[in-house]
């Protein structure tokens, strides 16, 4: 299978700059050996703006004008929006029916048609729309522009922290893992990329394992509060981190409520439970981990507010 | 009156780099016309790391050995304490008893001796201490490198956003504020730098307006949640606001309040009331500002948990 390269991630870096943030990498105040990219401050919330920006920019005259398309109603809807706007290219949103309102308002607040549909029928709407219209399906994850995008998280992190021992990012369908296992490779081969995931939502833990995608159902997955890293893997995702990805730690919802409690109190960042599990993997599963300068990846800061008041008081 | 001038900033910035962050300038996801300067990110999660760090490069080498103490218990007092530990200088900071415990365990944390002392005897305890052992006295906003080294912050708003319009800049002591707007003025003439504080600590305005320092009481100003904004001018300050300070807003406690609901929510920054203020100006008093691209200092979020937790649930 045809492996996203560092090229590709350059090429990425190149054409997000001028929409995207080059987030800081901030020591945590906790922890001498730990370092924090804060990808909750990218204007939408989340690193996802990166791989949406790319597959906008990529597109050529004509697929600009005919638009793009997406079926995911969580962050990437929120960026492929943000991202379309930003480069005049039509967006249309296909979101189930019941989806928080403040979601919806803010696709539409940046400007994306939302096509509210039942739950069952969100692929078959969006790919109604691709044949009608010839708009561009953009994927979340599944799609090597989207992991190019993304990678550019482990680029600006080698950049910022040249001596890097190890890099520990949140797995959910994987397309940031990908992207940044492969940067990091290239860009500091001695260091170690570990991916991280609920123990509630491990089918990436099983499928390395196994060696080939293995799915773990919806009525599992939702047990866990990292509702970003309920997602399956697909065969391109898991190529890539059969192939760069050094291991995988899973956490438990303990430890990603505790992470997240910390990074709001004390590196006075407002994070989603799914941002926090590479941070709760640092702090509780240290010994899993090899020693050394440590990166977390804190994916986005998309919370409801009534789940931030209840982190903020979790010891 | 000798004031600070753009070189003392261009210095105070060499000073800095390897302890202080640059932080990023945030577009506001709400406002087309708003950038935000999140201070809250620095390390000790406020801006006053930046004249402590300068101060205390600043000490020759026998200063150094010799020390630094301050009294001040809040921003400024973490600040030194983690500004001469990345010097390797010791620090005293003398506290009134019955200050959080919080604050005293982080300034320990750091390194710092913490001497509690009943409030009355802050500054005579301060002052016995550099009588008898030769520290250096580092106040947090009266002293020319003091506010030399905050007003990097302004410089860094103009590197990163030339063509700004209006700087918006919280005044407790005013040490950020004349820093601020001496930077702003020299790097963009053009632009306006106005201060910003609670109508119910509003010394700075009233200050300006007779033209010497007023004093607001202590029980005037407690009446505000902006607890770091408290403070009054010193003379050097006011001279330099008056000479710099293009002018004054006032905003109300509901005002700050939904400014720093706004921000953890929308902008995903934790922030202490004082922090919201120049934010708040934007939302609510455009009318008394000029128009144009503006910037906003966010100063702190070091707010306790059942603040921040009462401010996500305000509207």
């Amino acid at each position: 299978m045809d492996l996203v390269t560092l090229d590709d991630i350059r090429a990425a870096a190149a054409d997000i700059a001028p929409t995207v943030l080059r987030t800081p990498l901030l020591a945590a105040p906790w922890d001498d050996g730990l370092w924090l990219k804060p990808e909750s401050l990218q204007p939408v919330g989340s690193f996802k703006l990166r791989g949406a920006t790319h597959a906008v920019a990529r597109l050529d005259p004509d697929a600009r004008a005919r638009g793009v398309v997406t079926h995911s109603s969580g962050n990437h809807g929120q960026a492929l929006a943000y991202a379309a706007r930003a480069a005049g290219v039509p967006c249309t949103v296909v979101v189930p029916e019941g989806a928080p309102e403040v979601k919806v308002a803010r696709m539409r607040a940046f400007g994306a048609e939302v096509l509210l549909v039942p739950p069952a029928r969100r692929l078959a709407e969006a790919q109604r729309i691709v044949a009608e219209t010839g708009a561009t399906l953009v994927p979340p994850f599944d799609d090597r522009r989207i992991i190019a995008g993304q990678g550019t998280v482990g680029a600006e992190i080698v950049a910022a922290l040249p001596d890097v021992d190890v890099v520990l990012v949140p797995v959910g369908g994987g397309g940031l893992a990908s992207g940044v296992a492969t940067a990091v490779r290239a860009l500091r081969p001695s260091a170690a990329v570990y991916g991280v995931e609920p123990l509630l939502a491990a089918d990436a833990r099983d499928s390395l394992a196994a060696g080939r995608v293995v799915t773990w159902d919806v009525e599992l997955t939702y047990r866990t509060c990292a509702d970003g890293l309920r997602t399956n893997l697909s065969e391109l995702t898991l190529a890539h981190l059969r192939d760069r990805l050094d291991g995988i730690v899973t956490v438990t919802e303990e430890e990603i409520r505790a992470a997240a409690g910390r990074l709001i109190r004390e590196a006075r960042l407002v994070v989603e439970p799914s941002g926090a599990v590479a941070t709760a993997a640092r702090l509780f599963r240290a010994g899993e981990l090899p020693p050394g300068r440590t990166a977390a990846v804190i994916t986005g800061g998309n919370a409801d507010p009534q789940v931030l008041a209840a982190l903020l008081t979790t010891a």
